[in-house]
């Protein structure tokens, strides 16, 4: 097995992309990357993507792609697993060059949105849970993950505004960045007055409904110093996962799979939750960012939410999380959030994230998860240069 | 890079499964496969999938089947590369073997179409093609095939009933297979009244709407022959891919993807079309199964037809193909097709073919096609023990 390494990145702004298709926003995505690498072509291909299907008509996305981006002929797959499919899409990409199939191969994550109902993306949604026993029931994805907020405000004695400050961090930070979607912060006041949309879940514990796209291009550790001024090493990519409806797991407050996820990383890397200088977590809702924390070890059951009233998990916190906007206020393209959340690490590795900068960032975690829970992919990134 | 073997195969009969739902029918696939390679557990499980989203109301089918088949917290994806997702997973599959990140990694692909209406699985399985220059347009996916089937005729001098041999050969081939759709022959008379679909494509020029699942696992080649009696090398595994729209094809006729994939197999497996024993194409059309066997070499650029007028196809001519039915009359749930071919290539090197065995089948050849030629997946298997 290679060592693997990133040694370009690249993305579109999140936001709502009414004159540009699916292959277009992949192929923004793609050229920034590849430009930044400076290759033309790649040995493979892996685009991940939840809902072009349901929600623009078009499946195949894999050859689509990468015609359009100029690689017709080169290897080319989806990869789905619900919210999880963009990091689903980089874990196959470091299998095949940490394996030596491939030297390049390009990730691009991608999800349009926008072009449909607020209904019919609820129902899209849904599909990341159990069809047979949670959406026939009636439950949209944001009323699964109310449940599970309110049983944590049960069991652990929290209120809803306990919750304020994932959304206070996420909103300042994403102000400071030109690819997220909202660029302006928001005050405990407001997300004490914001509208409730699945109680106790108010709009300002949710990510929003975007479209966006991001890329990174793999290769070959070894190579990778000589191909960019700034590569930076996969030190692990693992994944878990664990019954998709909720009723069905060990206990509704512990992501079994994101604990072996960060596991599995935690050993392929050779270290542990002290080591992180920053957390990209998977803060669709409030309550996936709470449960994430405990996951990973930054928290014990229940003291998620305490990282949070206690600020620990701002740019200067304990463990910085969301630094530039995260899942909330970047925006959560759901196919494409895995690969932003990496690509907003490699920035920070390399001490380009401005305002946002992590001091002495040297290793990042990125997590993302697939429906509440059941697909769980986590990558550390290390920088490679000093 | 490790040689990788197949040491146990399952699969489900194709029908209408009016009462099995999809986890069940790739419980049904993965239990016959895993049982048969007397393995519990893999490190990780890749499924192929097209439509279920669309068709079932569920996407996340990798967590959602690792679960359901007793492997809760494995590694799992769900692949999607149109018709051609089946053999796309067991693609992702042999790379994790090969490049010696997992020993044991189960295969199922799985579809199931039946449970909505003619007018919502068309709609679907236009999704294969392209969304915005060929669906929009108010081609359907069979249009699309019979656009090349007219075009094929028009160029080459080709009637209708020259197709024929296609479908007989498939259906006297699926009449001795157990797990077949149609267990029933046609004869060319059948053939020339039968009904049109989408002129001059007719129903007997058509694979079904059905459903089905199939399942392989895959285990290192040096200790296969300690895990199975009768493993069977993969020596090749190979991907081409083309434009999605017909239209932006160098040539109509010449499935690019398909030569490129092809190539690249012969060139990794060390061979060429002359040593290959039988070949399992992607007859969802017979115009498909035609180009098909110009693509990999069988016949030149209009000469697949000729194959089959001199029944050159047939269990004891010179290329024997759809040796179980193929897509044609074994049935074609799209994403689980390209596993089906794969089994069928296995329980044929075997020697287990029943009443359609191919006479001292050494190496076998399976072919999976995305769309009308976008994603091309070719396999070449070989017998490991005499």
């Amino acid at each position: 097995m290679r060592d693997v390494a990133i040694i370009g990145v690249g993305q579109v702004a999140v936001g709502e992309h009414w004159t540009t298709s699916i292959r277009h926003l992949a192929l923004g995505a793609l050229q920034a990357a590849m430009g930044e690498a400076g290759v033309r072509r790649a040995d493979m291909l892996y685009v991940g993507n939840m809902l072009s299907g349901e929600l623009t008509g078009q499946e195949h996305l894999g050859a689509l792609v990468a015609d359009f981006a100029g690689m017709r002929g080169t290897e080319a797959f989806k990869i789905e697993a619900a919210c999880g499919s963009g990091a689903g899409a980089l874990r196959m990409g470091y299998i095949a060059v940490a394996g030596g199939m491939a030297d390049i191969v390009v990730v691009v994550g991608v999800e349009k949105m926008t072009d449909m109902s607020g209904a019919d993306v609820t129902a899209a949604l849904a599909m990341a849970a159990d069809g047979d026993y949670e959406a026939s029931q009636g439950l949209s994805f944001v009323a699964v993950n109310a449940l599970l907020m309110r049983r944590y405000m049960f069991e652990h004695g929290y209120d809803r505004q306990d919750f304020s400050f994932f959304a206070v961090n996420a909103h300042r930070n994403a102000s400071h960045n030109p690819n997220g979607m909202f660029q302006f912060p928001v005050t405990a006041g407001q997300f004490a007055r914001a509208k409730l949309v699945c109680d106790p879940i108010s709009l300002l514990d949710s990510s929003p409904v975007c479209d966006g796209a991001a890329a990174v291009v793999l290769a070959p550790a070894d190579v990778a110093r000589s191909l960019s001024p700034a590569p930076v090493r996969i030190g692990a990519s693992a994944v878990g996962t664990d019954a998709v409806a909720v009723h069905d797991r060990r206990d509704p407050l512990v992501l079994d799979g994101a604990v072996l996820s960060v596991r599995r990383a935690y050993q392929q890397f050779g270290g542990g939750p002290e080591d992180i200088d920053l957390f990209e977590l998977h803060d669709a809702f409030s309550i996936m960012a709470a449960l994430s924390l405990e996951a990973a070890g930054f928290a014990e059951r229940g003291g998620g939410v305490r990282l949070a009233l206690e600020e620990d998990i701002g740019l200067s916190g304990r463990i910085p999380i969301a630094t530039m906007g995260g899942l909330k206020a970047r925006g959560h393209p759901v196919g494409a959030s895995g690969v932003y959340q990496v690509v907003d690490v490699v920035q920070q590795l390399r001490g380009l994230a401005g305002a946002n900068q992590v001091p002495n960032a040297r290793i990042g975690m990125a997590q993302s998860v697939g429906g509440s829970g059941a697909t769980v992919i986590t990558h550390i990134l290390e920088r490679m240069v000093e």
